[in-house]
C-alpha cells in the first residue's frame, strides 16, 4: 500500500502519544507501516474482566485504535481519523502476558477507509487468536 | 421482562465488583432492573482520546458491559455471560461530565440474548446520544 | 425529523421503482415519511430458505433498502444514497404472510446517516419481531 | 480444517438445493470443501439495484449462505445451521458478469462458528473485491 504522506509514522506516533487511554493501559505502538499498525499492551489486573482475563473493552479499544491508525498511515498530510463504527467478534478468552492488535487496511477510499483488526493473546504457549474486528473510519481535516 | 432469578441484582453487582477495568474507569452500576442495566462513568483525562473526549474504547466497554449484565438479569441462577460479538456506531463525540450506557434486552433466548446499548454524554447542556450498540451475549454455566 | 427536500416521497418512489430486485421480490413501499420508510413483501416460495421461511437474504435486503430510503428522505435534492455497511441480528424465523421492514433514521449527518431497521413477520397471530439492523448510509450527489 | 462428517459435501448440496431464493437467483455452489464454500451467481437485471449493479441484498444473501455452509462443513452429522447475525461492508459497486462469495471458517466452536465472507465481482477486467462479511452461525440439531 502506498502512503501519500511520507511522515505518516511521525503523525501516528504524535497522535498516539496524546491518547490518555492508551497511556493508561500501558499500550505501545509495536509497528507502524503503510496500511498496517500493531498495538501491544502487557497484562495487568486493572485491565481484567470478572474471570481475570483482559476485558473485552481493552481488546476492542486497542483493535479500534490499531485500525484507525492503519487508516491514517495512508491519508494525505493534515488528516485525522474518526471511527464511524466497528464490529468485533470475541473468539476466545483474551489471555496471555500481552495482548497484540493488528490493524490492516482492507480498502482505502477518499472519505472512508475499511480496516480489519485481529487481536492475539501472546504467552508461553504462543499466540491465540482472540478477536476479529471490522472497522469503518472517516477522514477529517485536522484543525488549522 | 420477567427475571427467572429473584436475586439477579445481587448477581450482577457481585460480578461487576470484580471487574478490574470497571473499577479502573471509576464506573458504577446506576440501574439494575430485569432486562435493563445502566452504567455511568465520570470523565477524567485518563479516559480520553487524542481530542480530549472519552475514548471510544471506554464508550464501547461500558456499553458492552451494560448489555452483558442486562442479559444476565433475565437468566436462571448459576448463569454467567460472555459477549459473542458487538457492533457499535459512534454517532457524536463522547463528551460531557459523565458517560452513561443503557443496556436493554431486545430478545432473550435460552442460549443467546440480543441487547441494544445506547450511550449518552451528560453535561450542562443535557444528554447527547453518542453511540448505539447491538450485542450478542451467550449464557454459560458458572463454574461449580 | 425535518425533510430538506419537499419532494422526498417522489424521489424515494422513483428510485424504488427502478430496483430490479425489489420488483422481483414483489416488494412495495408501505410508508414514506421524513426519516421513516417501510417496505412490505408478501411470502412466496421463491423467497424461502431451506426450512420454508423467508430467506435471511430477503430480510436483510428489505431492511437495508428501508434504511437507505429512510436516510434519503432527509437529504437535500440531488442526493443519492449508498449503503456503507450494515449489521443484522436474526432474532426469530422470518415467517408469516408478509414481511415488513421499518427503517428509521437514528442520526442524520451531512455525509453519513445511521439508521435502525426492524423486520417483522406478519400473519394470523400478529407481528413477530424477526430481525434488527443498524446501517450506515453515505450521501452521494446524483449524476447530472 | 478437519471435517467431522465425511459426507459434508452431500449435506451442503442437499440443503442448498431446497433453498428457493438461491434457485431464484440462479446461484450455484462453486466450491464445497472443509471450512470453505463458494457461491456464484450470474448477472441478470432482476438482481439489480437502482444503478444497474447487483443489489446489496444479493451480495449479502450469497455471502451469508456461503458462510453458513462453510460452517456446516465442519459440523457433525445431523447438524443444521442458522445465522445468528452478520455484518457486511460494501467496499465497491458489485458489478461484473458474475458475483462470487467465498465463505471461510475463522473459528469453529461446539455451538457457534464465526466465518468471514468476501464477495468479488468477476468480469473482463478480472476480480473486484466488493464486500466483506463477518457472520456468526449457530449449530442446531436437524429434526429427526
Amino acid at each position: 500500500m502506498i502512503a501519500r504522506n511520507p511522515d505518516y509514522e511521525a503523525v501516528v506516533r504524535a497522535s498516539f502519544a496524546v491518547q490518555g487511554l492508551m497511556a493508561h493501559y500501558g499500550a505501545e505502538l509495536a509497528r507502524v507501516e503503510a496500511g498496517a499498525v500493531d498495538i501491544a499492551v502487557p497484562f495487568c489486573a486493572a485491565l481484567s474482566q470478572q474471570h481475570g482475563y483482559f476485558h473485552a473493552g481493552v481488546t476492542s479499544a486497542i483493535a479500534d485504535t490499531a485500525c484507525g491508525y492503519a487508516a491514517l498511515t495512508l491519508m494525505p498530510a493534515g488528516s485525522e481519523v474518526l471511527t464511524v463504527e466497528f464490529k468485533i467478534n470475541l473468539l476466545a478468552p483474551a489471555r496471555g502476558d500481552e495482548l497484540v492488535a493488528r490493524g490492516r487496511v482492507v480498502r482505502s477510499g477518499r472519505t472512508l477507509t475499511v480496516c480489519q483488526g485481529d487481536v492475539y493473546g501472546v504467552g508461553a504457549e504462543g499466540e491465540l487468536h482472540c478477536a476479529t474486528m471490522v472497522a469503518t473510519v472517516i477522514r477529517v481535516s485536522a484543525p488549522g
